[in-house]
C-alpha cells in the first residue's frame, strides 16, 4: 500500500505538495478548511483544524500528519501525539514558529545572531526600547502575522496603542515583540530539510526581494554569496533545525547587514515562498523533500538544474480576475518560463501564482522572469 | 475560472498529467473506468468510455476532452464532435492510431518510410508474403495490441491460424497486418506536440531499449544521433503530425537499420512511455505539453536540463507487492534519481513506475538509473 501523508490545511503549500506526492507514488490527503480551497484536488476531509476531534479523525487515516501552515493550536498537536500519531514538525518545534517572542528567546539562548529585541507589555517599555535604539524600531504581534501583517515600523510608542490595548485585554502573560530596525543591505533565505532520524540537507542560499512586506522575487543562488556567507547561512539553519528538532522543511529568513553580519529575521517550519524556485530549479523540490522528510525517507539531492533560477510572484493578478485569459500572451512570449497558479481567485495583493525561469546569467533570468510574470498584472 | 481539461481513462498517463495540470493552474478531471485507478486523485466520474452518453455527460463539464489511451470508439468520438465538444486529438487522427492497417496505408500513401507490409486475410496470403520476405515476418492484430501483445514473429503461416479464425468470424472486411522483419540495429522514438492552430515543437530524438516487447529503458538524447539522423526523425514526426492533423503529443517509434535507414514502427497519439524522461529532464514535460497543446495554448520549450537523461521502467515490482518497503534503500543509494510510481499494485511484467537520472555522461547515467530502478525488483 502507498505511504499516506495527511496535510492539515488546504492552501497553496498543500497544493504544491500534490504533484510531488503523485510522482513519488504517495497517497496525499488534505484536511481542508472548506470547499474550493487551493489544494481541493487532494481534499479528503473538510473541517476546523482548531478542533482536536476533527484533526484526530483525519489523522487516523494516514501514516504521518504535516501542515500547510503553523496555526494548529498546541492542544490539538499534543492530542495527536498522545494518540500515537506521527506529527512532523512536532508540537515543540512548532511552538517556536508559532510565537515570535518564543522564537527570539530560543534563538538568543542558543547564541544565534538575532536583532536586538525585547518583549514589551506597555508603551512605557516600548518607549525605553526606542530611546535605546535611535528612536525607531519594528513592533510585531507575536502570533498570526504573515506577509507584512502584524508588523509596524514605529518611531513613537503611541503608534501601537491599539495592539497594547488588545494585549491588556487578553488573558495570560502577553506582550508585543520589539526589534531593532536592522540596517540591512539585502534579505536572504536559507532552507534546509531534516528527517526525524537526523539527516539534514540544505538548498543553496537565496536572495529575496520584498515589496510592501511581501516576498516579490527570489534569486537562487543569492548573487555574490558563495563561500563564507553561504557557509554561515547553512550552518545557522542546520543548527536551528537540529537544536529545535525541526522535521520537514525549515526556511530561515535572514538580514545581511552593511557590516556583513547575518541576522535571523523569521523562521517557517514548512515549505516557504522563498523555496518555490526549487520546483523547477533543483533536483529535489522543497515540496518533495518535505514529504520525504516527514515520512523519514532518505532526502533527495538539492543541486540546481542551471546556474541561476529566479522566481517572481504573481501578486493580485489581473483586475478582471481572468488569469486564464493571460496564458496565451505569457506562454507565447516566454516558452521557457515555468508558470504556477494556485487555483485562487485574483484579489489585490494576494499570492495567486508564481513564475520561475532558469538560465546562465542571473540578470538575464531576472529580466525574463519579471517580464513573464508581468503578463498576469494589469 | 480555471481552464478545464477532461481526460478519458484513468491510467498512469492520465495520472502523470495531474502534476502538470496542478502546477499550471488547470482544472483536470478524469473519467475513470472504475474506482482505484492510477489517476484516481483527479477522477470526477466513473464509467464506460464505450458509452456515448457517459462520455458526453463528462465532456459537458470541461473545455476540452483528451485521452489516456486510444481506445475510445469512433462512434463515441464522432458523437462528441457533433455535440460541439473540443476533442483532441480528433476522431480522424485517432482512427489512424486505432488501426495498424489504416496507419500503414496512410503512411505509405504519404511516401513516409515504413517496413514492407500487407493486409492479409488468410494463411495463403500470409504464406505468399513470407515467401517474398525470406520466410519470416511479423504479424500484428490491427487493433488492441500494446506492450508486445497482438504481435508475433512467424516463419509459418499456421502460427497465426487462431487469429485468422477470429478474422473470419468477425463482421466486416477484416485482416491481419504482416510486416517485413526489419533488420534494425536499434530502436528510436521521436515525440512532437502540435496545437490545433498549427504550432509544432519536438523533443530530442531518444533511443529506446525494448525487452520482451516492452519498453525497458529510454536514453535522451539518442547517443550518436545529432545531425542527419535527428533531423530526419524530427521531419518524419512533424510531417505525420501535420498530415494526419494530430493534436497533443505524438510519439513515433522508429527502427534504425544497419544500412542507416529509418523506418516507422508504431505511432501513439498521446504522451508515451518513451517520453517519460521529459518530466525531469526537459524544460517542458510531455504531460504539460499535451495539456497546453489540447487547450491550444502556446507550447513550451523542449530543451534538456542536462546533457543526458535516462529513464528505466520499474516492471513488475517486488514479488511481495510492497513497493513502499523498497523506498528507503533506493532513495538513500541514489538521492539524485527521480522516482515515479503509478499507484498500481505490483504484478509480473506490469509497468508500476519508472526512474529517471540526469547527468553529463550517458554511460554513467544509464548505470545509475538501472541500479536505482533495480531496488524495486526482486
Amino acid at each position: 500500500m502507498a505511504l499516506r501523508v495527511g496535510v492539515v490545511g488546504g492552501g497553496q503549500l498543500a497544493r504544491m505538495m500534490v504533484p510531488a506526492a503523485v510522482e513519488l507514488g504517495l497517497d496525499i490527503r488534505v484536511l481542508a478548511e472548506g470547499p474550493g480551497m487551493s489544494a481541493a484536488i487532494a481534499a479528503t476531509a473538510e473541517g476546523d483544524y482548531h478542533d482536536a476531534a476533527t484533526v484526530l479523525g483525519f489523522a487516523r487515516e494516514v501514516d504521518v500528519v504535516t501542515f500547510d501552515h503553523e496555526h494548529v493550536p498546541q492542544d490539538v498537536l499534543r492530542a495527536l501525539v498522545e494518540a500515537g500519531v506521527a506529527v512532523h514538525p512536532g508540537p515543540s518545534a512548532l511552538a517556536v514558529a508559532q510565537d515570535k517572542i518564543t522564537m527570539r528567546r530560543r534563538l538568543s539562548a542558543l547564541g544565534l545572531p538575532v536583532p536586538d529585541w525585547a518583549a514589551v507589555r506597555d508603551s512605557g517599555e516600548l518607549a525605553d526600547f526606542l530611546a535605546d535604539h535611535g528612536g525607531r524600531a519594528v513592533v510585531k504581534t507575536p502570533r498570526g502575522g504573515y506577509d507584512g501583517k502584524g508588523v509596524r515600523v514605529v518611531s513613537d510608542a503611541a503608534e501601537v496603542d491599539d495592539w497594547f490595548a488588545a494585549v491588556a485585554e487578553a488573558a495570560g502573560d502577553q506582550a508585543l515583540l520589539v526589534e531593532e530596525l536592522v540596517p540591512f543591505t539585502r534579505e536572504l533565505a536559507q532552507s534546509v530539510a531534516r528527517r526525524p532520524s537526523g539527516q539534514v540537507v540544505a538548498w543553496p542560499l537565496v536572495e529575496t526581494v520584498q515589496r510592501e512586506g511581501v516576498c516579490a522575487e527570489v534569486l537562487a543562488p543569492a548573487p555574490a554569496s558563495a563561500g563564507r556567507l553561504a557557509d554561515l547561512a547553512e550552518s545557522i539553519a542546520v543548527r536551528i533545525a537540529e537544536e529545535l528538532d525541526v522535521t520537514g522543511v525549515l526556511a530561515v529568513e535572514l538580514f545581511q547587514t552593511a557590516d556583513d553580519r547575518v541576522l535571523i529575521n523569521e523562521l517557517a517550519m514548512r515549505p516557504h515562498n522563498t523555496g518555490h524556485w526549487s520546483i523547477d530549479g533543483a533536483t529535489t523540490s522543497q515540496f518533495e523533500q518535505h514529504l520525504r522528510a516527514v515520512l523519514d525517507l532518505p532526502l533527495g539531492a538539492t543541486g540546481m538544474h542551471a546556474p541561476a533560477a529566479v522566481m517572481v510572484n504573481v501578486l493580485g493578478g489581473p483586475e478582471d480576475g481572468d488569469l486564464a485569459a493571460r496564458y496565451p500572451g505569457a506562454l507565447e512570449a516566454f516558452p521557457e518560463a515555468k508558470y504556477h497558479f494556485y487555483g485562487k481567485a485574483p484579489r489585490p495583493g494576494r499570492k495567486v501564482g508564481h513564475v520561475t525561469v532558469l538560465g546562465e546569467d542571473v540578470d538575464d533570468v531576472v529580466y525574463r522572469a519579471r517580464a513573464a510574470a508581468s503578463h498576469f498584472d494589469d
